[in-house]
């Protein structure tokens, strides 16, 4: 690329950034789509966005396909923004290779709502996310935050790792359940208690949804002692327009929570020594693998794995050990000098 | 633990490995469920069985839920026990927190006919897997293989990473479509080509069949050029019990090429080359947070990080910066002397 080429894409990008500062929309959508692919001037952009960032209010909502997530995340905007907040949603589609096309329909419909009201809809999918979603769905959500949205709302399909991600990545979670979801040993299998601030009992019109309360109710209590917060309980029915106003209100309660002793610097905090971790981990081994490691004699190793001579394991220990080893006796060396 | 019950449980572990190398299914099976919860004696198990692995054919198996991948994988293992091979079959379950109960009740109801033929099948869940699926899938496969069976199936439901996973960890792959399963450039998207060697097309018996197969065909025409091997399309129907032998015949087929000109050997190299790769990854950070990263260090970059003076990637980046200039310093001081 040439200097001036780059000179205008920089300055293009700038130009992004000052856009999605002020609120502008197509601004932020676009620099959001290059976090997502990974473009190389990623961490530009975040190093320009994350100063502004630490406004907004993060919300968490998870659930098993079909619970009618996107239905509440629907009508809780539209609560917000009656009183006048400014909203931003990012929908994390499921992963599957094979489906995803029918939500994306329900989302098209839903945008053209915003002209009603001032909320900006983001819909990413788990494959497409580069480095991760994880890192991915947060970094779009600090842009959000930085462009001014007051309230982020992270909707993902409870599929593998996603609820637990979205928890790393919110103060407050939602998680939607339905007198379908199954038995309650599940739940708690899957960590669920640990992760949801609120539980919200959703198709509450069916029969089954007071006995789910119910037993969700029973694993809170013995296990009130250890927790601070008592995650509330709510049932909803988006069908009958059931409860998404007591929602509304227990998720500010929730909210009124973390204001209180330091309760949401502790849960940030927590959760930026996760991202550290994570960070220094994949910097590390990006250097590892550019300049450090000898692939020669990772050939090698793989020849003897592949013969059985030897075992990945012990292939693996093998290399860091040489590695460590090096810096020890240099180290050595060095101290008694 | 007194000196005492180390030994003894030593002692247990030998047995168990012996046993499993003689074929015994339930020794077989305890080792495979100390390796899924990550039980400390795993590094003992995979290097005493990695010696005696080697000799298994790896069949892998994905596709979207509800596609049929089960009952094909049951009338698969019914012809190549009918051929006197020995069986292993790993099904992954989906790993959704919210349902899980209906897989296990058609694995235990299949488990009965291995009474019929001598095969071996295990569940895992996604959910359950210490340190991840892909190399807790991989170790149980080994053990399968150690253990004497001669042909190992891996299946997973298609959902986020786990199709990669499988590609990464077995000889020939099959992706099972359906009708159902969505336009083809979902299959492009997903990577799905690269990794296929067989596709099959479940459910031939119902409309759209044909299209799908069209297009999949199509699509490989287009990368013909490119592919070493041309994946075969393959129609099923369990339902109405056509095209099995015809797929059991296209597995040996694959089978036949990976004999030839060292086909097999490359493949399995770059498996175990990625492999080594993550493994040294997971000891490298294991030291990393066990022996060298100051704790005090990080707290002190977390509190920078939550009042924004500092970005995450930034504040990650100058924990590695620091730990490699020292690390240069003390290399630069050595070889200057």
């Amino acid at each position: 690329m040439s200097q001036k080429n780059r000179r205008k894409i920089m300055v293009d990008i700038d130009t992004l950034i000052e856009k999605s500062l002020q609120g502008e929309k197509l601004a932020t959508a676009r620099l959001i789509s290059m976090v997502e692919r990974g473009d190389q001037q990623t961490p530009y952009i975040l190093e320009k966005m994350y100063p502004h960032s630490g406004n907004a209010y993060y919300i968490g909502m998870t659930g098993p396909p079909g619970a009618g997530k996107s239905t509440i995340v629907n009508k809780l905007v539209k609560l917000f923004c009656k009183s006048s907040y400014r909203v931003g949603v990012i929908a994390v589609d499921p992963s599957s290779p094979f489906s995803g096309g029918a939500l994306l329909g329900d989302r098209i419909r839903m945008n053209a709502k915003s002209q009603t009201y001032d909320y900006f809809f983001r819909s990413m999918s788990a494959g497409r996310a580069m480095g991760g979603l994880s890192r991915t769905t947060k970094e779009a959500s600090r842009i959000l935050d930085a462009s001014g949205r007051q309230i982020v709302i992270i909707e993902t399909v409870g599929v593998g790792q996603s609820e637990l991600d979205v928890a790393k990545a919110t103060d407050t979670v939602l998680v939607i359940l339905t007198p379908e979801s199954g038995d309650h040993i599940q739940i708690m299998k899957a960590g669920l208690l640990e992760i949801a601030d609120i539980f919200v009992v959703n198709k509450s019109d069916r029969p089954g949804a007071e006995n789910i309360a119910h037993s969700v109710r029973g694993m809170l209590d013995r296990r009130h002692a250890r927790l601070q917060w008592r995650p509330h309980v709510f049932m909803t029915s988006t069908l009958m327009n059931k409860g998404i106003n007591e929602l509304h209100e227990g998720i500010w309660t929730h909210h009124r929570y973390l204001q209180q002793n330091g309760n949401l610097e502790k849960r940030r905090k927590f959760q930026i020594k996760e991202e550290l971790q994570q960070r220094i981990e994949t910097e590390l081994s990006d250097i590892l693998w550019q300049h450090i490691i000898d692939d020669e004699k990772i050939e090698q190793l793989v020849a003897e794995v592949w013969l059985h001579k030897i075992s990945p394991l012990n292939a693996a220990r093998k290399i860091v050990a040489e590695w460590l080893g090096k810096g020890k006796i240099i180290q050595k060396t060095f101290s008694t000098k």
